[in-house]
């Protein structure tokens, strides 16, 4: 399908615009037995299953902007969030909600490309389109999404069920996005200076998003622009029973820190030198005279999982990492009875840096 | 809680908006699981029933302005919207996430004003808010809602049911909240001039919308503020089995006509001189020298419901009547084999005008 240069999501129409999805989504599944087209989506459930429901947006000027991420991009990442948050509970993903929130002047190539990407890892993550909204935007792009994902009763991974004596782990490495997304912002305060020169026949900029040559760093920047949510591994540990409590990093490793032992009425001493920091965002952060510990505690849309091990589930840990497809899960820390989060440096205590303020 | 004046939402931060939503929120029932707080919201399915999900948004400058609605309304309306989609589908409401982007300009009273407004329609409509999401907006007021309910598999009611012969039927009065719309805009045009002259220690515009004095006027404008979803009327057509086909009449009841006929490969013939309309609308379009059947047809709104009943139906039909509670099912035309759609008025055909075009 290109329809590159073919105008706007306004000459589309919002019938133009929903057809354009459909005509992209697979055939549903036998238990979806409505979707994009009825005034609502009806799905039979799980048999034997909790239903779990989330929700997230990505606003245009707050988590994105359109010079630094493709619209492919956006929409990947607005269903990766959601997910991150099912796995995160220990559910499988089903179904999605696609609400859009579209300036009447975007372009209907970048509207396709953001379905597109959308649907790239709905079909990595088996989910389907169920249904959405289309409206018009006065101001910036939204894209607003619902998964919907189901979990059997004794699997579910709640944030407040860590006790003291239990190990943390993370799963992957941290600092990535925050470092990618830092790369993109001095790359395109760059861009900002060649644009004050004679154009050279460029594409447009929501296609000529910065890449690095520095592969390390190039994976950054993709984590950041399209996070993979650790579906996965979320199951497996809710399969497993191996984890008292978990939690997703979107707002980084120190949020998720305060969040899971609040929630638990505990907390928690974490080893600075055991934190898996990514290689491209340890060479970032010291090149650029941040310190890597604080800078990856800090920083967030990495995606990984925080999850409390009791001490008689190291086995099934063990289980769960052997299934993980070569997915890291590096212990950390451990819980206290104790309230606060302590990093422990070189025998020294530090404090704690602040995660990502939503307003 | 008394929070007049007390600052805007970046004062209360992403924490404190939550802290405070949860405040409100009744004692989750026993089905919910997890609710706001973790990662995802987690509830048993009904038992034998299917899961119902849809998602609509409201937005600032398209949807609504805060000058003629309050934050209240909307609030209440982000919720209407879609309990109006689970009602076309016969599905009693169970759960609401509500998905909130907010400049970082908005009041903490109007933000609690906005919440409470939610709040009041869950709990008429018993459903409950399991979660949610709070993001910055760097331009207008976005209220984001999904609703989750359930139905028996043999109660769904589909747009794609409607045969040749059978009887299509509109609940309550069409017309009320276009003519309703139109008075807020006329209103607010002529406080436009109002403001240039000294102010007079009016209330902010947000609180003083306006209210004609003529009641059956402030009942179209109450409608278009606060539309009441016809839940109740949905569930019983589920319930008794008594429609082919169910659509409720947000974009208006032409489209709904247009939506329905395709959706089923069938036709439909309405006569024009048994629409229900508003008495107010009707005065109001009379007046500004608008054609009643055809504005009335045109306007979007009203969140009715159009119902195709088959003939071996109408017992069924009347069972759901009675147990309406005074909700009117008028019978306004017939589903025929010949497609589109045609309005007979005095014995000649029109044709229908356009609904709400979203782009």
């Amino acid at each position: 399908l290109s329809t590159r240069g073919s105008g706007t999501v306004a000459d589309l129409g919002e019938r133009g615009a929903i057809a354009d999805i459909r005509a992209r989504v697979l055939p549903s599944p036998p238990w979806l037995l409505a979707g994009i087209g009825d005034d609502a989506a009806v799905a039979a459930p799980e048999r034997g299953a909790l239903d779990v429901f989330t929700t997230d947006a990505l606003v245009e000027g707050v988590h994105f902007d359109l010079t630094s991420s493709t619209a492919a991009d956006v929409g990947w990442k607005a269903l990766a969030v959601n997910l991150s948050d099912l796995a995160a509970m220990g559910a499988t993903p089903r179904l999605a909600l696609l609400s859009l929130v579209l300036p009447a002047t975007f372009a209907t190539h970048d509207f396709h490309a953001l379905v597109d990407g959308f649907l790239a890892l709905a079909r990595e993550a088996r989910v389907t389109l169920a249904g959405g909204n289309i409206a018009r935007s006065p101001g910036p792009l939204i894209v607003d999404v619902t998964a919907i994902g189901s979990v059997r009763p004794r699997r579910v991974l709640y944030r407040s069920g860590a006790r003291a004596g239990d190990e943390l782990y993370v799963t992957g490495t941290i600092g990535a996005a925050s470092a990618g997304l830092m790369y993109s912002k001095e790359s395109k305060d760059s861009k900002k200076l060649k644009a004050l020169q004679p154009a050279e026949g460029r594409d447009t900029p929501i296609e000529a998003a910065a890449q690095p040559a520095d592969p390390l760093l190039a994976a950054c920047v993709a984590r950041q622009r399209r996070p993979i949510p650790r579906v996965r591994v979320g199951v497996l540990l809710g399969r497993n029973r191996a984890a008292s409590a978990c939690m997703d990093l979107s707002d980084g490793l120190a949020d998720a820190l305060v969040q899971v032992t609040e929630a638990s009425g505990v907390g928690a001493t974490v080893d600075a030198r055991a934190l898996p920091i990514d290689a491209g965002a340890l060479h970032w952060f010291a090149a650029h005279g941040a310190d890597p510990i604080q800078a990856a505690l800090a920083g967030g849309e990495d995606y990984e999982l925080l999850i409390a091990v009791p001490r008689r589930g190291r086995r099934r840990l063990e289980t769960v990492r052997q299934q993980a497809r070569g997915v890291a899960l590096t212990r950390i820390g451990e819980v206290t009875r104790e309230p606060g989060v302590r990093i422990l440096r070189d025998g020294a205590v530090e404090s704690l840096p602040r995660g990502f303020v939503h307003f």
